[in-house]
């Protein structure tokens, strides 16, 4: 590793108030450190984009720290190993982990703090192990399965049908034998995910009544509702839930750039009514079983019963405007932006 | 049995908007029916005024179908056997079931319809079979042991804790070994929920801070939260949840009488962040338990370990005004309408 390594990396300048602005980054470069044993320098290829991000840019209590300001935005994505005082990376490796927004992560090489572990380009391409070979694919696996046990039989709904995870939520609970309906912005996802992905039906929130779309599309009523966008459509689904319904709280995109106080879900009586189950899920908890989700989910792929849709955008300097396309509904599929080409 | 008894009954008038007013219902006098076979009549003696009432006096699907216009109102309540074309009833036994808003009850004496069943006045006085012994106590025991699973060493809060469901909620809390700390109105219930129940703590939501008064006595975080009353005191308690927390939701009186939407609540994201659960419980489904859980509670009555406190009311005539005092939290216990004396 020679010294003239530049980091360019975008930090945290302020805390946003609702949508994050651009003055509410800094474009800040610094040289590469040098490795102190057991660390290794990683070259950033491509960067998980999430809805979760806009909650880590606030203050206050969460399921993980909030990043400081002046702090390297946090990112999970994929690099290649540059330079290795570890024993268990060589350079050239190519490995996961939370690298964050910048073209050079440097540190400990374990499976604590920024969780490094190796992927394999030959078994998937790279930017399927941001997506559902990912966190992402994570989230939706053990989110549905384990939290909304559903049965074979059985209605599931899921929003943000076309995103990372609704792709994944819808698509394994196919494979286990449910009725699968999604709610998605726009004829384009809708399609997608009905002709590409296998879903039953979807419902398309911008161009009708998502009520009456359920109505029309779950005859039987709801089973599982995994809910990655809360707001009006968790109220309509609410309206339509089966006695003993799950309700999967995975996010609420629709929320969180918000000025004004979330809306709660009005119709959460329903609950009652229908003795139904609302659950949040946090991925990490299942971190000792992910492996068994790759698994099943990579056999899936390479039977051919088993799709996803990446959408990548490159540039590091692109990451403020690329990060917002995810509340406007722009992007299609899982939101990756492409730091360097693998070369 | 004479044709001469005449039946004064309290029928539903009009669906209310908001708060029910007098003329919302109607006065109705009518001789007591002769009975066909297997059928009998039931004296009321004491009705049981309960928040759910008024869900059941809208239209729409919920848990048990509506009250019709110029239906006999609902309600459950303990009589006394006046006539039998029964073999399972004698004249003069002690019944409970949901034998309405009126001075006497004619129908087939079965478990099923109006769920008629014997009660023993020796084993306890006939009130408390629509207390603790009844559905509230039912509701209470179900929820808190089935839905809210709570374990030795957690903290058990309850709003509406001096009412009929939440003096049992504690007291069961506290015999299985958890921390309950209550929510109710008023000094004088804060204290009786202390000072005679056994609660831990109470908190005084007319007089203070909720959230407030939930760091000081909880705080260990809240393991599980039994919700009979919704709105912003449901809100509260959802910023100091601890993981894995459960919440029972059994009802929102503070949302009953709203001309305006229901408040959902705002904060249900730290279900998310605490992968904690939302539950609704209906007593109905626990029907084939009844008699364990009055037999537990009914043993630790014997022992003096267990109390409970009715607010009783005199007069058919007074039920308008009476119901309403629930919605208002000016019962104190239990609340009761003594229909006739037991002579």
């Amino acid at each position: 590793m020679t010294t003239t390594l530049t980091n360019r990396q975008v930090r945290l300048a302020a805390r946003p108030v609702g949508m994050p602005k651009r003055s509410d980054w800094n474009f800040v470069s610094e040289p590469v450190r040098a490795l102190a044993d057991g660390e290794i320098t990683v070259k950033t290829l491509y960067l998980s984009l999430d809805p979760a991000m806009r909650g880590w840019m606030n203050e206050g209590k969460s399921y993980i720290r909030p990043v400081a300001i002046d702090e390297v935005m946090r990112a999970g994505g994929i690099g290649k190993v540059v330079a290795s005082k570890s024993p268990k990376f060589a350079v050239g490796d190519y490995v996961s982990g939370v690298i964050g927004v910048q073209e050079y992560w440097t540190g400990p090489a374990d499976d604590k703090g920024a969780g490094i572990y190796k992927v394999d380009p030959k078994a998937a391409p790279l930017p399927k192990y941001l997506n559902a070979l990912g966190m992402p694919g994570m989230t939706a696996y053990f989110g549905l399965l384990e939290v909304g046990q559903p049965k074979a039989g059985e209605t599931v709904v899921v929003s943000g049908a076309a995103g990372a995870v609704g792709q994944t939520v819808g698509q394994v609970a196919k494979h286990k034998g449910c009725r699968v309906v999604g709610i998605a912005g726009g004829k384009d996802k809708c399609d997608f995910v009905v002709n590409e992905l296998g879903f039953d039906a979807c419902i398309d929130y911008k161009s009708g009544s998502v009520r009456e779309g359920l109505k029309q599309h779950c005859p039987k009523g709801v089973d599982v509702y995994f809910d990655n966008v809360g707001g009006d459509i968790l109220d309509d689904v609410l309206t339509r839930i089966n006695m003993k319904a799950r309700i999967i709280i995975c996010g609420a995109i629709s929320q969180y750039n918000n000025t004004t106080p979330v809306k709660g879900p009005a119709n959460y009586l329903s609950l009652l009514v229908n003795r139904a189950r609302m659950e949040g899920i946090v991925v990490f908890d299942y971190a000792d079983r992910y492996h068994l989700g790759v698994a099943e989910m990579a056999k899936w792929m390479k039977e051919g019963t088993f799709k996803t849709r990446e959408d990548i955008v490159e540039g590091l300097d692109n990451f403020p405007e690329t990060l917002l396309m995810l509340f406007e509904g722009k992007n299609f599929g899982k939101l990756i932006l492409q730091v360097a080409k693998d070369e």
